[in-house]
């Protein structure tokens, strides 16, 4: 249920604090499906890096939707180490009081990549919704280009339809797929993790005949979708990203009661494997063509959510 | 891959004894996904016998599939004697020269009703591939409109491109489904069962990628596809049958080596629960739509394929 009450805008410029200001980037969301490789290749974390401006960036971890917060930023701040980040810190917030505090924002404003680490979404949204550190979160991808990665619940928790921590299920069924209100980076998709590991495709399913306007993202293990705002995607890793797109759906979700069985008829279904990219505006000369219908989602995934300010 | 050599046209006046002639009936194919309820309901086995014609009629059951053919013929004898049938015999195949016997052919062709149980559909397949076995099953079928059941391998079995048994994978790949050719009552689509329970639909779109012209069929357990020739389908039992459509898709499989990554765009994907039936041509009366691509796809459903004759 989306049961947070929409946030009323504050004033920009009370977040975003003129003394971070830097020349205006490309917004660029980097959602991985858990279990990224953080021993050998690392693709998917060197990519981070790079997209957050190289080891020379600022990269900051936010580890609270984890159980143990510290030893989810241990494990990334030796992982960002090794990679050659210098400078690579620790966004803390163990309360809501901290959520509040300029010490958080202030990491947050000055980052150029903020890293979300897994753990549990809820735990996260619980600890920063409508809190200052929510309104920097917005800013710092919105207004500085900030790039902005997350694993696991840190990938589910970048919808703003999210889909909460919960029982897999083998098929679509009408209430098995919770959902609140996640960060809202990506405002036109439920984005699912551990996706085909896990056998997600029913909860993802499920979650599309909520909001069959929404478009559906399972991605895998080890597996990072890259949405580049408003140019296109690419998928790296080592798995693939399955697109459900149920816009052109009939579904029976709104006739029936949580005990009849669920049906959905004409979803469409894109795999799209590590080491493809997919631009919103593709060249002519790509001999490569992209269906319609694919391009149609891939513009709903680069269009960036409203601002939260 | 397809193996088997293409049958050339055996008079069919040779396996379709005339003395077993009855009148023409619209061929029926219950589909089931494994694992269906044989203590409680029995609400599709009891289906399989109102459609052979009720409890007075001639069923056979074909158990070559298993490997321990008396033990699944004990099974379905009880079963059935439970739901009242009283003519219910086994066609024992123990090996090819079984398969030539006119007993055998014999027990096809009389029957009102033939069950193939579970196993492995590559056992049944080259027990009786060519043999006047199959011939007889394919006059049973097409000529005397026989309704045909076949639960899990015996399921798979069904189609014309069979997929063979194989460990289920996680995500679409390019050579992971193996392919042969089964008895092809279902000569459009490629049924796969134990579906949603299994986690098969990497495993349906990897076969989907090299049959593109093909449906692929995934039956849940306990759940039956009841195809009904030239009329339409229905789903019965407690899951859902999921088609994945791919005649519109775009795929890279025929550019890439088997350890590229596969690409499937815009594939259809429909999920139809159980209790929902849907016919070629709809009544005008129905107030429930069906999309134009569902109702293509059971076109191909109910089309049945080339006589083996």
């Amino acid at each position: 249920m989306l049961n947070r009450r929409s946030l009323l805008s504050l004033p920009l410029a009370l977040a975003f604090t003129p003394s971070f200001a830097q020349p205006r980037r490309i917004g660029r969301l980097v959602i991985i499906g858990g279990a990224e490789d953080k021993l050998k290749d690392r693709v998917i974390l060197q990519r981070f890096v790079a997209l957050c401006g190289g080891v020379g960036s600022r990269i900051r971890v936010l580890s609270a939707a984890s159980s143990d917060p510290a030893s989810a930023w241990a494990t990334y701040q030796s992982v960002f180490a090794e990679l050659g980040v210098a400078d690579c810190q620790p966004i803390a917030i163990p309360d809501r009081e901290a959520a509040e505090s300029s010490a958080v924002t202030d990491l947050i404003l000055q980052a150029d990549g903020i890293f979300i680490s897994g753990g549990d979404q809820r735990r996260l949204m619980d600890l920063i919704w409508e809190t200052e550190a929510f309104r920097a979160l917005h800013a710092a991808f919105h207004l500085r280009g900030c790039c902005v990665g997350g694993t696991s619940a840190g990938a589910a928790v970048l919808s703003r339809n999210m889909l909460v921590q919960g029982e897999a299920t083998i098929r679509p069924e009408k209430e098995v797929a919770e959902l609140d209100i996640g960060l809202g980076f990506v405002a036109g998709a439920i984005v699912d993790q551990h996706f085909s590991e896990r056998g997600r495709l029913g909860r993802l399913l499920s979650a599309l005949a909520q909001r069959p306007q929404m478009l559906g993202v399972g991605v895998d293990e080890d597996t990072a979708l890259v949405i580049e705002r408003g140019q296109g995607i690419e998928v790296i890793g080592q798995g693939a990203v399955t697109i459900v797109d149920g816009r052109s759906m009939l579904s029976n979700h709104d006739s029936i009661d949580e005990r009849e069985r669920l049906e959905l008829l004409a979803v469409r279904l894109h795999v799209l494997p590590a080491g493809h990219r997919y631009s919103l505006k593709p060249k002519v000369s790509q001999d490569r063509a992209i269906p319609a219908a694919l391009l149609e989602a891939i513009g709903l995934l680069v269009a960036p959510g409203p601002i939260r300010g």
